[in-house]
């Protein structure tokens, strides 16, 4: 469908939280008050299904080896070592100490003790999600990674879910999905501890839960439906760009393609050709020149952003908002939902205006700190005794007089 | 009041936000009906007050510095070249872009377009929290920055906040306070332009406001009353960390305070000295080896960390979860609120476990990229197409396909 610039600026694209919200608050009740009872039935009435137990067993890890193609675990183990190289390169020493005279003033990071990963599943399996999930955790340094994935009809876990959780070394999987499983890692049950912290991608409800828990846990950033904008002109590849976006729409029915191109001709011809690879009415055309197109692109903050027209490397200084920049034709978004070594999971739905993708900073946080001599004090004294007396704070006033004298 | 530990790791810090989210909720529904009608009658309900404006006029703030001390202002200003310089320090360059055999990828920072500084206010005033909260952001290069304080008895805003806010910078400042202020700078009114986050400490109104909001834009962290957590020995300065109790305890009648020490008799000398210096029961003491302490310290992640015993420097590594620490008798928490350059928005109530004191970093947040040739695609092909395949995601898979032909 093409569209005006105004309709996409205009276009909402977070999904209906505020009718959720209440229904999540309930189950986040329950969980609280009724622990491994509530996930169970939660499950039951959510997942149709019968839980064969809430931690995944070992033997049913060990097992799941056996379970899974030889060819897949060597995919599963090239795509770790490439988000790997990528994320540890990341995990600079970024801790600092000036030692003046008379003074020390420090910064240091620190990992949050615990994290767990919400994996989405059900019937489909999304083993790269445990992999760009964990990975970055391990690397940060966290001691205690779990994670949380909704259970197959049979009450159990993908096997290759397993694989990839074990690959990365999670401490411990949850067969739990759903707004009940970011609860459960909140505030704990009987089996499962509570984290520090929960990341993951997730359906309306798990968005929902993760933004509620927020007064007690931290999260790495809500999410929108997944979404795509190819900014293309007539030199791009009709084929490849036609891909991308049929390969991001397939992933939910509310996934969003958006393409802004200068050709009304491409643009045609990819949606004709779009409409060929998949059946769905959220691809918005819009024809505009490049440079306006780069604005709009910063304005929307989309989640993967394809950059396929002339001289597009020249660009990536004006890139102001998005999760993942794909340059050129030979970088499909399937490049990075997998195996190129960036993380996929990103802000979506305008959220990266003022969110960042999955990261090992996600799981860092930092400390300051300073040791000051008597004659460092006498330096800042001053200004300390002025504006705590401005301020109206006697004995702030008083605890540097004293220590002045 | 000497307590265990076991009262200490079961201390809820936080206050009771649950009884408060329906009032706030109806406080940010109205704002986002009625924009500056309904910050007009919010201030006048709660604050008491009737506005002269909205927006500070630039008049007003020119007069400021007429009606504030010089010597007020030379200490904004020392306070100023502190703070700016330990974050300056912070602001390294943490961009990176790897070259491999065709592929490049990169990870590059920016700053959020625009971010609100929520100032404190009304009776008292607290223009060091103006410099706090504004010079990480115009430091990490936020484009358009905006300051909300509530108003005084006059409907105005104290000289000495308005001088601290032009010295950081801020754009605009506005005389609007409490939950209003929050769900203007989240959603705009006529006259405030929302922005992408928000910023800076406050009540128990606000705290829940940042919480709610969080559905649309960044928040830097929630945040409960302030506190401290002293871990002494018989070698600390009896009177400087009675000293720093009382100024902890006077910000608020729910601030808290905690001595650990391995001496009753320390713990019974700081008691008495403290309640001579104020009058609060919020302090509680509790014996303990220190390096006992040190662990009981890391899981309550103090908002202060007071560290006065032998050696106290060699302990810093130890510390997991803290705001920010202070080592030594000549190092009072006043000097980190004002003017030895950290800062002092920091996460309380136990936060810290998951969040950061604010930073350049609070401003800041990442894009990825790649721009990957054919080759490239190559070496990451099957990788790719296993997972595509075995996550069903058969259209990703073609994408990559496709360009490998």
């Amino acid at each position: 469908m093409i569209v005006s610039k105004e309709f996409l600026v205009n276009f909402e694209r977070k999904g209906s939280l505020k009718e959720v919200f209440p229904k999540v608050e309930e189950i986040i009740d329950m969980v609280k008050r009724d622990g491994d009872d509530a996930l169970i039935n939660l499950t039951e009435r959510f997942d149709g299904v019968k839980l064969r137990y809430i931690e995944v067993p070992s033997e049913e890890i060990d097992d799941a080896y056996d379970r899974v193609d030889d060819e897949l675990v060597d995919a599963l183990e090239a795509a770790k070592e490439n988000i790997s190289n990528f994320h540890y390169i990341t995990m600079v020493d970024r801790d600092i100490r000036l030692d003046f005279d008379y003074m020390v003033l420090g910064k240091k990071y620190t990992p949050v003790e615990s994290a767990g990963i919400y994996i989405p599943g059900g019937r489909a399996s999304y083993p790269s999600t445990a992999l760009m999930g964990g990975l970055p955790a391990k690397i940060a340094g966290v001691k205690r990674l779990i994670a949380c994935t909704p259970p197959d009809d049979s009450g159990g876990i993908n096997p290759l879910t397993l694989v990839a959780c074990d690959i990365v070394g999670f401490d411990r999987v949850y067969a739990v999905g759903g707004a009940q499983a970011i609860a459960a890692m909140a505030y704990g049950t009987e089996t499962i501890k509570r984290v520090e912290k929960i990341a993951g991608p997730g359906n309306i409800y798990v968005t929902a839960a993760k933004l509620l828990v927020q007064r007690d846990v931290a999260i790495d950033m809500p999410a929108g439906p997944s979404e795509i904008l190819v900014i293309a002109d007539e030199s791009a590849n009709l084929e490849f760009v036609s891909l991308d976006i049929a390969a991001q729409l397939e992933h939910d029915p509310s996934s969003i393609a958006i393409l802004l191109t200068d050709s009304r001709e491409f643009a045609e011809k990819v949606e004709k050709r779009v409409s060929e690879l998949i059946e769905s009415k959220n691809l918005y055309t819009c024809i505009l020149k490049i440079e306006e197109a780069i604005e709009l692109s910063n304005l929307l903050a989309p989640e993967h952003l394809s950059l396929v027209f002339k001289n597009a490397d020249n660009w990536i200084d004006k890139i102001e908002n998005a999760g993942s920049v794909f340059i050129g034709d030979y970088s499909p978004v399937a490049a990075g939902d997998y195996a190129s070594g960036t993380n996929h999971i990103l802000p979506t739905s305008g959220y990266a205006r003022m969110y960042s993708g999955l990261s090992v900073e996600t799981f860092l946080k930092h400390i300051t700190y300073q040791k000051i001599e008597k004659n460092g004090l006498r330096k800042i004294g001053d200004s300390i005794l002025r504006l705590a007396e401005a301020e109206g704070l006697k004995l702030h006033k008083k605890s540097v007089e004293e220590r002045l004298k």
